[in-house]
């Protein structure tokens, strides 16, 4: 039991630690014309590229439903709050990749709004708790 | 080891099974004037009394970061997409639960758009993958 319970611990530990990004690869902003290679695939890349040696997983993602806000982006840890961002544009790949990190570091899986990058404070979506969750609303 | 991965299993199974639903109680439409109680609270306690003897949990929580397109809730089980809703209003709680319970029941985890109460179909805000969850985008 005791190798058995350390290695959940670790696992879970690892899960926590590591966030994910998912960047819409069909978004584009509404009011602007259909064209190839969409804004949203343009911003995945730049996400995977500004990721890279960081620990942060992006996932590229056909779509987030967020569509009339795009070019949109989600993101959470293992136990943190989920976030939906968006009216994001195609140069937003670092402000992603500093955005998951602060909510990796979070110690309440909250990203905090001090030093939150600028187009993750005008961008928010939307934000959902852990799925165990459950606040005191006394 | 055995008991213990069929412990697990049991807890994942029950744990998929069970929708929770997670309404903001804080939430108002953006064009109507602050009053107690407000609508998400409303909203919440309805939902509350629809989801009895369903299985559907229901979590109120302070903010859903949806305040613009409020009344808000959003709602996942374990391994499914979560799903954001506005627009809302406060005779939505029986939609929210018989939207909870069509996820519950979808093999892929998405919650499909045919039977999907119309309240969901024209809220929809966005939606956000599992955890785990890698998309073959090529």
């Amino acid at each position: 039991m005791t190798v058995v319970d350390q290695t959940n611990l670790a696992d879970r530990k690892a899960s926590t630690d590591a966030a994910t990004i998912y960047v819409c690869i069909t978004c584009r902003r509404a009011s602007e014309p259909e064209a190839e290679p969409r804004p949203g695939a343009i911003l995945a890349a730049a996400t995977a590229k500004a990721a890279e040696g960081t620990g942060v997983v992006v996932r590229p993602v056909q779509c987030l439903a967020n569509c009339t806000r795009g070019p949109s982006a989600a993101m959470r840890c293992n136990g943190s709050w989920t976030y939906v961002f968006g009216q994001l544009d195609v140069v937003c790949g670092p402000a992603l990749v500093e955005g998951a990190r602060l909510l990796a570091s979070a110690p309440d899986g909250l990203m905090p709004w001090r030093g939150r990058p600028e187009a993750l404070k005008r961008g928010l979506i939307a934000r959902i708790p852990p799925i165990d969750f459950q606040e005191d609303v006394e």
